[in-house]
């Protein structure tokens, strides 16, 4: 079966491979592009983690996940920038084609969602010299509405590209159709988004879905028209990998890590 | 403590009272405002229902709740639309300001969330001249994005405010700060509402959320700008009730029915 254009978010086996494991799973299943999380880098060691990941030959679809500015004092606030700092030289060295943005959630105590999102265009705007100078493009993630409060306050494409419009070269979006498949405004706003997709990520939603964050599906098992938002991407420019990221604590979290990257590459075959 | 202004959806009390116990109890929290649920009206009887109401001088600020016209085939269309103008009925009998128009979910098996959203405009155009011949307003509410696979597939006030402009007259919109709180365009979307305003829906959302439909928080428990949200619809031109509507099934469906009221108004005093 086809394995081009198919990369894996190592979310998605999270509970079972760390980077390491989780890239010779994928190798066994013919994958060769992956899109690790600060963590996975972080206990490999960027230096070990680069090598595996150059040894092997591996495409690096994105590097999850920076952003997250918003915070209660100023202090906090530098210190998500400097942490987002070193995240651009940690995706620099391996290799990544952008870092995944999100919004961030309300500062504790907060009910100023417009504040929130100044918080993250003020953030962004103090990195992109970095990434700039680094070629790291950063691909800001609208998240579901649903992960407004606590985690991503940047909940629409039409919102991404708007912030991107105002902070120029090196920012894009990351279209996600777990989080914006509901949008009765997305075919408009991929085609507006154009140059600006750089990561296109699939999974599916559940009908009933039983958590806000870990209860994602696996493709074909949940309503979303894949085929369809796929088409509206591409149509927009961009032809580049479907990234699979599935958080799923009751159902593929607890599966062997082979049996979920195999239904993966059966599912991208098939219903995708 | 100020009442005034005050509705409260029954749905809050669900668990507690009916129609009958409902009303007695709001009156002893001195609230002469309600907004009741089909079952509500239809357990009780319709005529006896209207008598309540109307020999306590109550106000009804909503009848809940229509649309959910998506289905597989054109019988089960055919029968919303039959059961929406039963309903537009009902809610001239007990004098509603409005009835609460849903968009319902996909029908079984589909992934064509456009198709859902045309059956529920062509079911809201099917039942409108019944409900200005019986000067019924129909109030389309836009339910959080996490419900649109299964409940309501109308999600932005702006899609809902395109498909008032389409419809023309006895068309409204409800809004729900629970649903709407975290959309970037509120402010711009609750302006061009202007007069198309009839319901105004408060409760908060809690942090964390644990389930998508029956986690709502009581107003100040969570972290929705409500007298913001107000403040929008007060310079939009609507100055009618706030209508409290919680779905709570691990907390204030489990509190006795007075201590929610008696919260209820408390928390319209001195967070709304």
């Amino acid at each position: 079966m086809k394995t081009d254009g198919l990369s894996i978010n190592l979310a998605t086996v999270r509970q079972q491979f760390d980077l390491k494991t989780g890239v010779e799973a994928c190798l066994r299943h013919g994958i060769t592009a992956i899109s690790p999380w600060r963590d996975h880098i972080q206990t490999t060691g960027v230096a070990e983690a680069a090598r595996i990941i150059r040894s092997n030959g591996l495409k690096v679809t994105g590097y999850c996940r920076g952003g997250l500015f918003a915070a209660s004092d100023a202090a906090g606030r530098q210190a998500a920038i400097d942490d987002n700092r070193r995240m651009i030289d940690e995706a620099a060295a391996i290799g990544a084609d952008c870092i995944v943005m999100i919004g961030g959630g309300l500062p504790k105590g907060s009910r100023d969602i417009k504040a929130a999102r100044q918080m993250f265009a003020d953030g962004m705007a103090a990195i992109l010299p970095h990434a700039r100078a680094s070629t790291v493009p950063l691909a800001i993630e609208p998240l579901h509405p649903m992960t407004a409060a606590d985690r991503g306050c940047i909940s629409l494409l039409s919102e991404a590209l708007d912030l991107c419009d105002a902070l120029g070269d090196g920012v894009g979006v990351a279209v996600d159709a777990y989080h914006l498949w509901w949008d009765p405004y997305l075919e408009r706003d991929i085609a507006r988004a154009g140059s600006r997709i750089i990561a296109h990520h699939i999974c599916d939603w559940l009908v009933p879905t039983k958590d806000l964050v870990l209860d994602r599906g696996m493709m074909g098992d949940g309503v979303i028209d894949l085929p369809g938002i796929r088409r509206m991407v591409e149509g927009a420019g961009f032809h580049g990998h479907q990234e699979v990221e599935i958080f799923s604590a009751e159902n593929w979290w607890k599966r062997p890590g082979d049996e979920v990257l195999k239904t993966c590459v059966e599912r991208y075959n098939t219903v995708c």
